[in-house]
């Protein structure tokens, strides 16, 4: 079957999802975002790979953080960039989700970053795009309902190839709110795609999905007993509309048994680094002295987030 | 009479509505725009016009589409944008239209984008600006009221040409709520300057200005004798509060009547082509198999759109 | 006591107040915007400072006004500019002021514009960059609480010193609500920094603060008084909630006693300037006479506001 995110010479068209993504375009995206870090070192803060091109930040979905990022990393690529908050304009005037792509189109968008809150919204525009013969146009997914969010997967893979160099020996802790989280999918996907031997899930059955062992994950519904030799573990948020929900008894609760403490950090290896996709629920999900501890590498998270995406706008582009 | 849209050398200075305006100026828009719809089709979509300019992008009434644009198509001319709300800012500090105008001429503002719920909103602000000697600074219309929407009038002028080549012998039909309709307005204006034999209105009573006969144009209440022999067919939107309202019995009554089908539009020429300002109501004032079909030039509207605001805005910086 | 704002070589690190900023820091930057003045009126309105610079605009308050003219300054200098209005994103999901500040640091942010409705914001923010060794990221005041609008203090100095050339014998009087106004007390610092001789405060006794005669200033609650012999007077913006609220009797009492009009202007010297913020209250604070009098330089302050945040700007991305 065609893989909706390649193009007929097998090159990235689309950043849909990490799902089948082939291991080498992964690889490729997270060697591009390497020299992208020390130009946000540098002094001009800018290079011309996407100067005259149209970026539209579509948002369906409210997100200042993400829409931020993705903002960034377009303007040092010297495009421009157009944020709409779809939410509060056209689809209020019952414009369907196509016609408002194809008015973009029509205004020579050269990209659309997606934000929406239903599952799927990223790849029916671009099936849209290809089969009305504009594939031209690139569509990355910044988070689709419960699907996905490769971007953050990506970023998440090279903060631990940053840091652990490599995946072949390591083991992965995901912990929290595995069942609501897009983030979690897409890290899952990244990590096997490239040949991780040891990703687990650890969480209150009522927040793990039914099927998660499909994913090729193992689970644990004990926090020590999961994070027992990690080399890399990773905090979800949790959503605080969960907490007010019938899932949880409390976030106080919560944080006795699924909340990350120095403490129980001590049971992951040593070298273990910590990660947290933000924005963080302090006393919820983590304890402030690991969020802001050695073991934390949180905020470089952020960092390689903007190069990451900087190297996937390029790499699109380019092909 | 002076025209306040002229200066003294009779060359545009603001561009406030199409009635009144000589033909050679929209002439020579028109002819201004073409290179820019090729511009829009580079790899880098911009030239240097506005370098350094301040264009403010000033909307006293939500309006996401027309708002972005005029964005794109500044900064396709290298101008700095500021978009301001201003719905949700000064004028609910109880400053006044002219205080806050006088504010932003105060930061050296090059040309103002506005869109005002207030027929004539642009023209006061025109004038004030010509009465305090700033007449150096631009205004453009981008929508006031009921009264006037210039630029969508020019790129409909443009698509027509583009299609029809001349205005000399043709008949344009304008289908719908005719009587809320500012889009209606100044196409009328413009068709007419242009020398447009035979224009038509076609719409229930209740959606016709009582005086529309006045604008030189010929009323038709029955859509099929309307339609009749038309080169080109231009559908405007049903505001959905004219829907819920006393003015129409129902969408689906309207569309019976006023829809736009692919039987009906065999009644037109058969090279006629079909135009809509947007957003579209399928089902409501058009079927999708008409709004998608080969007479179809709604998209190609929206790209000479951008054409078209970058030749206003270029013509204007120049004079 | 080190004084938070300058670095080890005594130059500006952060723009927090005007409290403590010695008098040849603000002499320099008054005389760096002096040419941004110029350029303001020039066709290409831009120098290459702050070029591949990200500027981010914090605004945890709304305030289109301010945010606009820190975006044009930046603009002008060629920085990237990113708008975020805080108050509806990160806090609301929970996360503290200082891992917003942390994660955008870890975007490579260069300068914080910080707008905040907590008097001494800004200054933990500044604080917490320097106890971080990130002190090469700069942090400017754009308003906090009650306490300080230093950018505002410094173009109304600039203002007095382009009309008035020196401070040394002026008489400056600033009149209306002091209690609630962050602008009177960055201005009452920087005058008594510059040596103004005669700093004078009018108003009822519910609107000045209990401790002002403390700042050096001398208290009037008889307006015609307290204006005889000015040279400079300088109107403060009634906010709408005082008139509501049961500090004073009704704004046209307000306007009776304190608001400043032609017949009171009078008593003030010949040459006498007057000033204002903005926005105005019209027939509140001010007589519209007087507003758009000979006497008013109250569009000059907002075209010397922009020179000066440039001014800011650039000094802080020098040093």
């Amino acid at each position: 079957m065609h893989n909706p995110q390649l193009n007929a010479d097998g090159e990235l068209q689309h950043l849909l999802t990490l799902e089948g993504l082939p291991a080498e375009i992964i690889g490729r995206i997270l060697d591009t975002a390497v020299p992208f870090v020390s130009i946000a070192e540098r002094d001009v803060k800018k290079v011309p790979l996407l100067r005259g091109k149209a970026v539209f930040n579509l948002f369906f979905e409210n997100s200042t953080r993400t829409r931020t990022t993705f903002e960034i990393a377009a303007k040092r690529l010297s495009a421009d960039v157009i944020n709409l908050n779809i939410g509060v304009s056209s689809t209020a005037k019952g414009e369907t989700l196509l016609d408002t792509i194809d008015n973009l189109v029509a205004m020579n968008a050269d990209m659309f970053i997606v934000r929406h809150g239903q599952s799927g919204a990223p790849h029916l525009i671009a099936q849209h795009l290809s089969a009305t013969n504009r594939s031209h146009i690139h569509v990355v997914n910044a988070g689709d309902g419960r699907h996905g969010h490769p971007t953050q997967g990506l970023l998440d893979l090279f903060t631990i190839r940053h840091y652990k160099r490599h995946f072949r020996e390591l083991t992965v802790a995901i912990v929290g709110d595995v069942l609501h989280s897009r983030v979690a999918r897409s890290l899952i996907h990244g990590l096997t795609t490239l040949g991780t031997p040891e990703v687990r899930v650890i969480g209150p059955q009522t927040l793990l999905p039914t099927a998660v062992a499909a994913l090729g994950v193992h689970v644990f519904h004990d926090m020590r007993q999961g994070l027992a030799g990690c080399d890399v573990v990773v905090m979800l948020r949790l959503q605080s509309e969960r907490m007010k929900g019938s899932l949880l008894p409390s976030a106080g609760e919560f944080f006795k048994h699924y909340g990350l403490t120095v403490e129980k950090l001590k049971l992951a290896k040593p070298d273990a680094i910590v990660m947290h996709p933000g924005p963080m629920n302090r006393g919820v999900e983590i304890d402030s002295a690991v969020a802001d501890g050695t073991h934390s590498v949180i905020l470089p998270q952020v960092t390689f987030g903007i190069a990451v995406r900087m190297a996937v706008m390029s790499i699109l582009a380019g092909n």
